[in-house]
C-alpha cells in the first residue's frame, strides 16, 4: 500500500512493519516537499511519523478520539485521514489548515493552535464517554514543552484522581518546545530519558524468561503472554517515572519515537491497562532531514526553503520586521538600563527576545510555555523597582487574562506588555489571529494602550512603556515587517501619554486609524483626492485614553468619521472613539472598520485583510458610498 | 507585650515562644469576634495565627517580602502590622480590606483574592532583588488548594529551575481549599502529611547524638550545631517530598504548623539554605474554635454569627439566593436529562453546585482551583453529546479566557458558561467585582450572552441555555439573593435568542436594562411618574445578539435612551447598545449607566451602588437632568 492510497486511517491495520516503514518514508518526503514550498511548521511533523502510524494501527479512527495538542505536528495525521491529495495547499487560502480543524475533517477531534490544552479536552471526552455508557479510547499527545503549560498541569492533577477514567496521554518528549525547554519538569523528563531505555530493560527480560529453566530456547503464546505481562510489570515499575506515579498515572517509558514495533507493543499494552496511563515517547525533532535534526529551533517552523541546502528560498528584500526593530531598540535600551528586564514564554526567537538573552542574558527570563506564569512573575518584579516587558502574542496573553486585570492593572503596577502577532496573522489562522486584545484590554482601569503606526514609532513607542511608570502599559504590533520608513539609532523621546497626531488635513471625512491601519487609511486618503475628496487623517496612537481632545473638534468640523483598527470591532479602539464623543454630547456618523464579528481563517495577510475589506481601496470605495448615501440614511431624533 | 501594644512586626523580634503564643491567643479571640460580628473568612486566618508569627519573629518587616496567597488568611499578619485597632471595620465601607491591598499598608507586599499567584510573584521579588543587588529574604505562603491551580505549577516549574534565586515556599497544608481539595497533587501531599513527622525524626536525632558514647548525657553548644546540621541533612533526605525534590525543591517537613517553637527552628533553618525551599507546614483551618475546626467548610467564610453556639446571626427572611434557585432549578432539570453536567472549579458551595453533587454524583465534576482545565474539559465533554454546565464566577472565569475563545468558541462548541458573583459583589473588593464579563465574552465571535431580570428569568434562561446547542452560550447572575418574584415549579420553556421585551411603555425617554439592573430600572420608571414622566423599560436579556430589531424603533420613537448594567460600561452592553443603533444610522443621545473605568472598593452591594450613581433614585434624578438639559448639548453636526 502506498501513502496515496490511504483516504481512511483504519487503512492502517494489519499492515506490516515494514510496510508502515515504507509509508513513514513517503510521508517525510511528501511533508519535507510541501514545506519546502509554502513554508510551515517543518520539524514537529517530521517528529511524530512513526508516533503517529503506530498509533493509529492500535485505534479504531472510526471510534476512538484522538487529540494532538497544539496540532502543528498533526501533517502526518492530515496525509493519512483524506487529505493527502490536498496537502500541497497547506496554509493557503482556502486550503488545509495549518493546525487541527474539527470543520476540516472528522478526524480532527479537537482543535488546537496554542499549547497544553490536549490532556484537558482528553479527559472531557473520556469522561463524556463513561457518562454516555460508551467504550471508545481517548488518546491524547503532548510535547514535552506544552507540559509545563498550567493547563496541562491542572488536567494531570484532575485525571491522576480517577482511577476508572481510561486515558491514554503521550508524551511525545523532543526536548523542546520551540525553543529549548525550561524548567524543572523538562528536567525531570531529560533525567527519564537517560535513564535505562525500556527496550533494554524488555530485552533482559526476554533473556530472562528464555533462560528459564523448563523452557528450553521456543517461546510459546502462553509464555509469550506471561512476558508481556512481565514486561507491563518492569514498565510500571520504573522508578523514575515516580512522580508521574505519584500523580496517578501509570507510567511507561521512555520508548524509542522512531521505532515502530516498539510503539505498536508498548500502544497495544497500554490499551489493555485501566485508568490515566502515560506513556513517554522519545522523538528527535525534525527527524530524517539532517537540517533540521541540527538545527531543532530554525526549522520548527520556516518559510520556504530549498530541501538540498536547507536554506531559505531567495525573496526580495523587505523592510526590517516589527519584532528586530523591537528587539534592537531593546537592546540599546536595556545597556543603559539595568533595570530593563525582558520576559517571554517560549516565544524568545517569535518575539525576538532571543537576542536579548545573547547580549545581556541577565536582563532576559524565559519562563516556558506559562503565560500566566509569566505575567505575574512580571507584578512581582514590578513591585521591586525593576521595569519587566513582557514580550507575548497578543492571542497568547489571552492565557494570562486574570493575571492583567488582578495582578497588574488591580494593584497599578508598571508592567510593560509588548503584544507582537496583534492584528492579522495570516497562515496560521483562527486560533493565532490577534483580534481581542484592544477589546480584552480596554474594559480594564489603569491600562494604558498603544499602537504605533510603523516601525520608527514602535521605537518611540518602546521609550514611551520604559519611560511610563504610573502603572501598566500595553503596545500592540504587528506580525511581519515594517513598512519601510527610516529607524532612528538613537535619541528616541517618550511620546506624551494619549495623545495623537494629525498626519493629513481634509475637510470631507475624518479617518481616525489605530496601529497599522494609520498607514492604510493614509493610503486611501491619497486615493480619495482622485474622487475630489479631501481627508482628515489621525494617528490616534492609543487606544485607550483616547486622545478626544483631538478628535472631538476633527469630529465636529468634518462630520463624518470612520475608524479604523485590525481588531475586532465589537468593543475595539472604534468603540471607544463612538463612547467617547457620544459621551461628550457629539453625535455624528461614525463608521467603524475592522474585523467583523466572525473568525479569519488562514490565508495571507493581504487576502485576510481583503477578505474583511479592509484594503486601501475597500476602505476608499466604502468611503465614498457611504459619504454620497448618507443623505438616505435613518432619520435623526434628537427628541 | 500584648497584641494592641503591636504596631511593627519586628516587635516580635526577641519574644519569647510563650509571649508569642499569648499573642497567637489575643489574635484568636479578636478574629473570632470580628468575624462573629462582621462576617467574612474565619477558618483560614484561625489556621495560621502560629504560622504567621514565627514566620514573623525570623524576618524583618522592614526589608523581607512576604506574599501571602488568596490573602483571606492575612488577618493575624493585619493585627500586627498596624491594624489592630481598626479590624472591627473588617470589610466595612472604609475600613480594612478582607484581603490584602498594596495601598492599605506597606507590609502588604502583594495583594491578592484569586487564588495560586504567590509563588509567581514572590519569585518576581527574588529576581528583581537579585537583579538589583540585594539581598532582602522572600516568603511566599500558598495553600494546598492553590497548589493545584495551574499558575502555581508554573510557578514551581520555574523556580525550581532557579538554583541561586533564594525562595522561601511556605506550603500551608490543610487539606482543604474552600472545599476538600480535589486531584492527584492534594493526595500526594496527605501521603506527606501521614509520613513520620518531622518533629520525631528530630526527637529520635536528638535521641541518637545524646546516646552517642563519646558525649555523655549534655549538650554543647558545638554538639547543638552539629545536631542542627543533621537535622537539616534529616529533612531534606525525607523521601516522601520526592516529587519536590525532583522539581529543584529543598523539601522540608511535614511540621506542626500550631507549634510556634518548631515553626521558628524550621524557618530559621530554612533561611540558611540557597536556592528555592519548600517548608510544608501542617495546620488546622478554624484552629482554636471548635465549630470551625469541626465544620472545615460551613466556617472558611460565612456571615456574622454567635460565638457560643457558632450559629448564624438570624437576619430577617429574603428571598432565595440566585445561586440556590439556580441549582435547585439545575437538579430538577438534571434528574430528567443525563446529558446535563455541572462543572465547578472549587466552588462547589459557593455556586450551590454540591447540592448537585449530593443529588447526582455522576452528574457534577470539581475539578479544583483549575479553570482553564474546567473550561477545556468542558469543551471536550460538548464535543461528545454531553451537555456541560460550567459554574464559575464572573471574575474566576478570567482565569480560562484562552479556552473560552480557544477552545470552546473558535470550534463553537456548546459549553454553558453560568457566571456567577457578576456585577458588584459588596465586601470582597476589587478582586471579586464581576465587573468584566460582558466586555470580556462580547467581542468574541459565536459567543451568546443572557442575563436574568429575576430569580425566575434565571430560571427560564437556565432552560434556555441547556437547550440551545448551536454553540457557547453564557449566563451571568449576580451574588446574593433574588429580588423575591415567585418560582415556577417545573415545565420551563427556552426563552427565543436574542430576544428582549418590553416592561413598561411610556413616551418620554426609553431604559434599556441588562440583567440585575431591569429590576432598577422598573423603580426609576416609577419614580419618573412622580416627576411626570413616562418610561419605556426594556428588558434586553441578552447582550449577544442584542435585539435591536426591538430597540431600534422604540429608540428612534422616544428620542433618548439609557442602557443600564451592572459592568464595565467601556465595551460593556450599553456599548453594544450604542454600536448597533450607530452601525443602523440611528443617532440619537445615549447615556450607558453602569461601572465607569473605576475599580470598586469594597462596601456593601447597596454602597458601592449608591456611589456608582446606580441606585433607582440616583437613576431617576440622572435622567431628569439629562433629559431637561438636553437642549443645551452639543450641537449635532450630520455633515
Amino acid at each position: 500500500m502506498r501513502l496515496r492510497d490511504i483516504v481512511h486511517p483504519n487503512q492502517l491495520h494489519g499492515l506490516t512493519v515494514a510496510e508502515l516503514e515504507s509509508i513513514a518514508q513517503e510521508i517525510r518526503e511528501k511533508h519535507l516537499q510541501t514545506i519546502a514550498a509554502t513554508g510551515g511548521h517543518l520539524g514537529p511533523g517530521l517528529g511524530v511519523v512513526e508516533l503517529t502510524l503506530g498509533l493509529y494501527q492500535t485505534l479504531d479512527l472510526d471510534r476512538d478520539k484522538v487529540i494532538w495538542d497544539v496540532g502543528h505536528q498533526a501533517y502526518p495525521h492530515k496525509m493519512i485521514t483524506g487529505r493527502y491529495e490536498q496537502f500541497h495547499t497547506l496554509r493557503q487560502k482556502d486550503g488545509v489548515a495549518g493546525y487541527l480543524k474539527r470543520t476540516e475533517s472528522p478526524f480532527d477531534h479537537f482543535g488546537a493552535g496554542h499549547a497544553s490544552t490536549s490532556i484537558s479536552a482528553g479527559l472531557g471526552m473520556a469522561m463524556a464517554r463513561d457518562a454516555m455508557g460508551d467504550d471508545y479510547k481517548v488518546a491524547a499527545i503532548i510535547g514535552d514543552g506544552a507540559l509545563t503549560g498550567g493547563m496541562a498541569l491542572e488536567a494531570i492533577n484532575h485525571a491522576g484522581h480517577l482511577p476508572k477514567t481510561n486515558l491514554l496521554v503521550i508524551l511525545n518528549d523532543n526536548e523542546m518546545s520551540i525553543s529549548p525547554n525550561v524548567g524543572a519538569i523538562p528536567r525531570y523528563l531529560n533525567r527519564l530519558r537517560l535513564s535505562e531505555p525500556i527496550q533494554s530493560i524488555s530485552e533482559n527480560l526476554e533473556d530472562q524468561i528464555r533462560n528459564l529453566p523448563f523452557l528450553g530456547g521456543s517461546i510459546s503464546p502462553e509464555i509469550e503472554r506471561l512476558r508481556d505481562n512481565f514486561k507491563i510489570v518492569t514498565m510500571l515499575q520504573n522508578k523514575v517515572g515516580a512522580i508521574i506515579e505519584e500523580l496517578g498515572f501509570k507510567y511507561i517509558g521512555p520508548i524509542d519515537g522512531h521505532n515502530v514495533k516498539e510503539l505498536i507493543d508498548t500502544f497495544t499494552m497500554a490499551h489493555t491497562l485501566k485508568g490515566p496511563v502515560m506513556v513517554h515517547v522519545s522523538t528527535t525533532k525534525g527527524k530524517g532531514y539532517k537540517y533540521a535534526e541540527v538545527d531543532k529551533v530554525a526549522y520548527h517552523a520556516q518559510n520556504a526553503f530549498d530541501i538540498a541546502t536547507g536554506k531559505a528560498t531567495p525573496s526580495k528584500p523587505k523592510p526590517p520586521k516589527y519584532s528586530k526593530v523591537f528587539v534592537d531598540t531593546l537592546i540599546k535600551l536595556a545597556e543603559h538600563d539595568k533595570r530593563i528586564i525582558g520576559i517571554t514564554a517560549a516565544m524568545a526567537t517569535g518575539t525576538g527576545l532571543d537576542k536579548l538573552q545573547t547580549k545581556f542574558p541577565d536582563q532576559y527570563v524565559d519562563v516556558g510555555i506559562a503565560e500566566q506564569h509569566a505575567i505575574t512573575l512580571a507584578a512581582g518584579m514590578a513591585c521591586e523597582g525593576v521595569r519587566p516587558i513582557a514580550a507575548i502574542y497578543s492571542t497568547f496573553l489571552q492565557r494570562a487574562y486574570d493575571q492583567i486585570i488582578h495582578d497588574v492593572c488591580i494593584q497599578k503596577l508598571p508592567v510593560f506588555f509588548c503584544l507582537d502577532r496583534a492584528g492579522i496573522v495570516g497562515a496560521d489562522g483562527p486560533t493565532h489571529q490577534g483580534m481581542y486584545d484592544i477589546a480584552y484590554l480596554r474594559c480594564i482601569p489603569n491600562m494604558v494602550m498603544m499602537a504605533p503606526k510603523d516601525e520608527a514609532e514602535l521605537q518611540q513607542m518602546l521609550v514611551t512603556g520604559i519611560n511610563y511608570t504610573d502603572g501598566p502599559i500595553a503596545m500592540r504590533y504587528p506580525r511581519g515587517n515594517g513598512i519601510g520608513v527610516p529607524l532612528q539609532e538613537e535619541g528616541w523621546q517618550p511620546l506624551p501619554i494619549g495623545k495623537g497626531e494629525v498626519l493629513r488635513e481634509g475637510d470631507d471625512v475624518l479617518l481616525v486609524a489605530y496601529g497599522t491601519m494609520v498607514n492604510t487609511a493614509m493610503q486611501a486618503a491619497e486615493l480619495l483626492v482622485e474622487h475630489g475628496m479631501e481627508a482628515t487623517v489621525v494617528n490616534a496612537r492609543f487606544a485607550k485614553p483616547i486622545d478626544l481632545e483631538l478628535i472631538a473638534p476633527l469630529a465636529q468640523k468634518i462630520g463624518h468619521v470612520f475608524t479604523l483598527e485590525e481588531g475586532c470591532i465589537m468593543g475595539g479602539f472604534g468603540s471607544g472613539v463612538l463612547e467617547g464623543l457620544m459621551d461628550m454630547g457629539i453625535m455624528l456618523p461614525i463608521t467603524r472598520l475592522g474585523v467583523p464579528d466572525i473568525l479569519v481563517d488562514h490565508a495571507s495577510p493581504d487576502e485576510a485583510k481583503a477578505g474583511l475589506g479592509l484594503t486601501s481601496g475597500q476602505i476608499k470605495d466604502r468611503i465614498l458610498t457611504q459619504l454620497t448615501t448618507s443623505e438616505t440614511r435613518s432619520p435623526i431624533n434628537t427628541n
